[in-house]
């Protein structure tokens, strides 16, 4: 199949890399329109308070001040719609401020000075609470509660009371204890980690132009322009078709831009001020207050019988959710332990309030997490029953048909492909044991996505076509969706304009996440060229003078099966679309219900420095089954992306605070992720197990590639050690507390 | 019929009105990219002369200059391609410069000023000659010639040696001088008239930017992107697919920007000087050096009997071409006489080299000086036979099946309708007879045009839809044509969000111009809904669980024959599209080869001062068939403007030069054009004769409008006076001399 290929599995240049490397690619700060105003937010200095009052009148009669906005001029939200109540608090605070940047009001003005000026004019008086901080703390009776009307509804255990557990969910498989009496090994722990920043570099900016007649244009930087349309439509009840929503490039995202944070108050502004506003976050809102990942405390126990076969695997999950319900708590049990063909088990997750922002999703969501604590077991259990890591989990893998805990039923997967490539990998066979190195592997399983994409096809006369999609291009995907096109089209991939389009000018598109876009708009792009083909073929056939189903295309030719001459080729039937009957479209517009898993597993060595507790990352190998490789340099490069963040997040990341709910490293200097400097080349092998459901086999490769680095890292770094930590970031205070040489 | 309609026939406000009178509308000029540089080109200040030599290097060598190009920075042309040598000269003049104003090198510098002081710096050497400013002296055998490569081709009259005639066609039916024979009343006359310029307040404004990688795009006022990109692409020789051309808002065209003056040079500006660079014209620079409509000299000579029947009519026409061959000339025979079933007949069209700028469209282009020529001679021809100018017009109307002298075969047209509500119109039975006051009336017809339209329609989950064309708008073609989606969808237009594409994001759509977009467009609106509904009916089959077969769209419900009651509103169901196969994009491609034919008919009353010569406006009345009006105040907006333009035509309005060819009132203040002090109220009829080639019956309306006014003025001024002027425009001047106050 794949030495059939023109285009798949070539590596033409990004079509996006001059505009960037020249600086000329415009992002949403670029945006400037003549009148533009100046927004700027007033958000809570206390992670917990009640709002008494609020005077903005100093604010207003500021001169260049053009509006200033409080929760009040958010629509009215009726009382029995908790779930708007929440997202209309989050852009404006109602009756309490709940974490430490909280936007309370915002100001438009004829400068970001005057804007900041003006914001310190207005006044507020608190009623400080208590602040939550720790879900241990949160979960007790007696706690105060962030919000009054949370009372845990999931597993029937509503006791009439409100608390800050807002969400129950519990998947069970066959007899868990009977499983575990059947182990004759079993391995018992409790993880936690802290909330992790996605460290995208470009923060949240909007720019929104809201014109008399109610049509209101959005400039932003998204993961989707439609998820921001309805958002804005939903939070501010303002019709779909009012509301323009233009996505500009990206400077980093990783889930955090799947949700808005500033844009209906940038339109709130815009009406008020009658001017076009913009409003560009500073990097300590952006880690103060937009949506991190959640910290957790996770126990997992598993068993296993000598022979290596895992006989039960139970979890109980607690996920911060910050301080508005809605995780991805809720999604974690279909992640962990899906890995493995496991008989027995149960999964809790439960999502606990704390006076933190509100958490979001980064790069896999949920499932790093759960696969750091679940690979550790595993690690530990594998010792247990003496076997080779790699070994164990091959005896225990997943494959088609097997079922998952929480009822994942797995279709056609690379799972084993991907262990057997370990095994077998120069870097996995090869010795390491001088003092203080460690070698650790892990495993990791990520469902992908599907979802609504939307694509369309033009031809140019000359042959080259244009095609736009909805898909915001995180990563390259204007290429590898293009590259599918030119693949179905029997063109190359520089006769393919490829852009994304817009809110108003393309078909609904699901937001870039999940790893869903080269493989869904894919999907899209590969329906509307053979659209176009089909029509073109009609094309031909009147040309050819004869039915059109005589016409085939191959390898960029119209032929008849009548007549070997008479042919035409897809640039020469181009030029003559005019004399034919006008100008061809393709379209594709798909929402697939099955798309292929991935599974990813990696290899680190790590040599850790007993004097300060600092960890060298020695050699990373990152394998993973991808389906089909669509531009393979992209792909290593999405596998590499994601181990330098693991990197970071297993090592250094999180947000910290003190007892008071303030954020002590809010700023670039203290949050410190990885960088060229701590990390080294990292080696990638791709496994392609195609996906039965995209022709080319395509599986989704960026989030796969980031749920096993934390566990990886974490399991070599206990072999270096010969001891285990079980918290993330693993500090070198950790570690040198871990070796006893610090209290 | 009418009455079924919901949307078509209503008065909806545009949406771009509030952008335009709140000056938010993005107009070529508001174009602002980091980087960008200011171009200036260097034009001739001599309307004929060879370039000895060029020298470039002080301007290069000034300070803030980044590029400077002439025309050997353009590809070179095949020897052989006469054609293309003539367009690449028209952007850089190469051997000789041929009007006042023809570009001879542009500089791109860091501010507007350094531009122009780097071009001051450009030396050139001219050897001056003998300009050509009149087509009786260019068709001396023994003038000097423009071209040395001009033969004239046509009619097989190539005698070998050079001239100044560049085409000439020839149209004959029956038998001319039989039908002069058998004429009662013979009427000969010759007209002239001058270049006009279209008097668009908007000059010529582009912005590229050049890539690296070879992309570029470009951003300018036009009334066609894909013309743009292919004339980008034909110059420079650049490949489609590599040319993004965005149009921006207009302000005013009329058929001037059709072809383009700046955007190749700009191109070649951006690509050496490595950075975005915009030209804007001046007034002056617009109406030296762009594309006015051509001066004539027309002889009209038409016979009819005393019944009123015209036997023959014959037509000389000549039209100026300006500096390079290629003119409305070669049309012109199509609409002279097509008014009218004349059953004997002969039109010969010249065009003539002159050393002015090469003419251009302008609104009905050819049309306005033929109908001025003809409806003149028709009214003579109406006296001399002692009738009623409209109850001769009206025996000598064309029907469907009449067959004119160019041979065009009418379809279902409403020319008599036109003629019977002239006759039988307030305006035309008042009675107007003081001294100095004059009426007249003027039949004119326009073919109008269809061309290749595209047009997508994606349904957002509201049930509002997003519509995209390629038609840039010009006079509303946005809400015309969103309306016509809307009544096909059974939403309101409101639900209706309706922009202009770029050609990368839509597909191919001629230029607007031809009276074409509503009708042509709006096919393509009316095709790509009627796709969104056939897809959505599926869906409602699969919902309501019946066959497809069995679903029906009326009234903006899907319904099913087989139950009553089951029944899904167009809204409802767009809420449903994620859950029944994802989104829904319907797609319209057209290329209309019949469309309906306007005409039209306008009655002036006039006043002349015998002690200024001035005219003034009394009453105006504009009828016409309109096939179906889809905003009739927009068609009326059409009307009105076509007949205050057609007032500054005949009163005022031409590019006037010196014997050296210089213009003598190329600025805003000595080119004369119609302001509402000049105007009167212009009253409406819109006439309804659907036309067959549109579902709803819509013809084109913008240059029907147009071909009239000049001829209506003449006639009317010509019965003030009992004298007629056998020129344009009808100064003061010579309204004085034709009444012997002057010499």
């Amino acid at each position: 199949m794949t030495t059939e290929f023109k285009v798949i599995g070539t590596k033409p240049i990004r079509p996006d890399v001059i505009d960037k490397v020249m600086g000329r690619a415009i992002f949403a700060p670029d945006i400037m329109i003549s009148g533009l105003l100046h927004g700027k937010i007033l958000r809570s200095p206390y992670a917990h308070a009640r709002i008494l009052s609020i005077d903005t009148s100093a604010a207003e009669a500021l001169p260049g001040v053009y509006a200033v906005i409080t929760s009040k001029d958010l629509p009215q939200t009726p009382a029995d719609n908790a779930e708007l109540k929440y997202s209309r608090d989050n852009f404006l605070a109602g009756e309490k401020v709940l974490y430490e940047g909280h936007p309370i009001a915002a100001v438009a003005a004829d400068s970001i000075h005057t804007a900041e000026d003006a914001i310190k004019l207005i006044r507020i008086n608190y009623e400080i609470l208590t602040p939550i901080m720790d879900m241990r703390e949160a979960m007790k009776e007696n706690s105060p509660k962030l919000h009054e009307n949370i009372r845990l509804k999931s597993l029937g255990q509503d006791n009439g009371r409100p608390g800050n557990i807002s969400l129950h969910v519990q998947h069970i498989l066959g007899d868990p204890e009977k499983g575990f009496a059947e182990a004759d090994e079993i391995v018992d722990r409790e993880f936690t980690t802290t909330m992790v920043h996605q460290g995208y570099l470009e923060a949240q900016s909007s720019t929104v132009l809201w014109n008399p007649d109610g049509n209101l244009t959005v400039w932003t930087t998204t993961q989707g322009a439609f998820s921001v349309q309805s958002e804005i439509s939903r939070i501010l009840d303002i019709s779909l078709s009012k509301i323009r929503v233009i996505p500009t490039e990206v400077g980093g995202a990783f889930g955090s831009k799947l949700r808005i944070y500033i844009e209906p108050v940038v339109v709130l502004l815009s009406k008020f001020a009658n001017r076009p506003v913009k409003i560009t976050m500073t990097q300590s809102e952006v880690l103060k207050a937009t949506g991190p990942t959640p910290g957790t405390i996770m126990r997992v126990k598993m068993g296993a019988k000598r022979n290596g076969k895992i006989t039960s695997a139970t979890a109980e999950l607690y996920f911060e959710a910050g301080a508005f319900p809605g995780s991805t708590a809720g999604g974690s049990p279909r992640l962990i332990f899906t890995e493995y063909d496991i008989p027995n088990g149960q999964v809790d997750a439960f999502e606990v309030l704390v006076n933190k922002t509100h958490v979001g999703a980064y790069r896999a969501p949920g499932d790093v997490q759960v696969t750091y604590s679940m690979e550790q077991v595993v690690d530990e259990l594998a010792q247990k029953v003496n076997m080779d890591p790699i070994d164990f989990r091959l005896i225990n893998v997943a494959h088609e048909g097997s079922i998952s805990i929480s009822g994942t039923i797995h279709k056609k997967i690379g799972a084993q492909q991907v262990l057997e490539a370990v095994k077998n990998h120069p870097h996995y066979k090869s010795p390491l044991k001088e003092a203080n190195m460690g070698r650790g592997v892990a495993f990791g399983y990520w469902p992908n996505n599907g979802r609504d994409s939307s694509c369309i096809i033009n031809v140019n006369s000359d042959g080259s076509v244009t095609l736009v999609t909805g898909s915001v291009d995180l990563s390259g995907t204007r290429l590898t969706i293009a590259m599918q096109a030119a693949e179905v089209l029997g063109i190359s991939v520089d006769q393919v304009k490829s852009s994304v389009g817009d809110t108003s000018s393309i078909g609904y598109t699901g937001s870039s996440g999940g790893s869903r876009t080269t493989f869904a708009t894919g999907l899209a792009a590969i329906q509307a060229a053979k659209d176009v083909i089909n029509q073109m073929s009609i094309r031909a056939a009147s040309l050819l003078n004869v039915p059109v189903s005589e016409i085939t295309f191959e390898r960029g030719f119209f032929t008849t099966s009548t007549s070997s001459s008479a042919k035409l080729s897809f640039s020469e039937l181009a030029g003559k679309l005019n004399q034919t009957g006008g100008p061809i479209t393709g379209k594709g517009n798909v929402s697939p219900s099955s798309w292929g898993a991935g599974f990813a597993c990696h290899i680190a060595d790590v040599e850790v420095d007993p004097e300060t507790g600092k960890v060298s990352i020695l050699r990373y190998t990152a394998i993973q089954d991808v389906g089909k490789a669509v531009h393979p340099t992209l792909v290593e490069g999405q596998m590499q992306g994601a181990v330098v963040q693991g990197i970071g997040w297993a090592l250094w990341e999180g947000l910290f605070y003190d007892t008071q709910g303030r954020m002590l490293n809010s700023n670039r200097l203290d949050y410190k992720i990885a960088t060229f400097v701590d990390i080294p080349h990292i080696e990638t092998e791709l496994i392609e197990v195609p996906s039965p459901f995209h022709p080319f086999g395509v599986r989704g490769v960026a989030e796969p590639a980031f749920v096993p680095p934390t566990a990886t890292i974490a399991n070599a770094v206990a072999d270096a050690l010969g001891k285990r930590i079980y918290s993330l970031p693993m500090t070198p205070e950790k570690i040198l507390r871990t070796m006893d040489v610090i209290d």
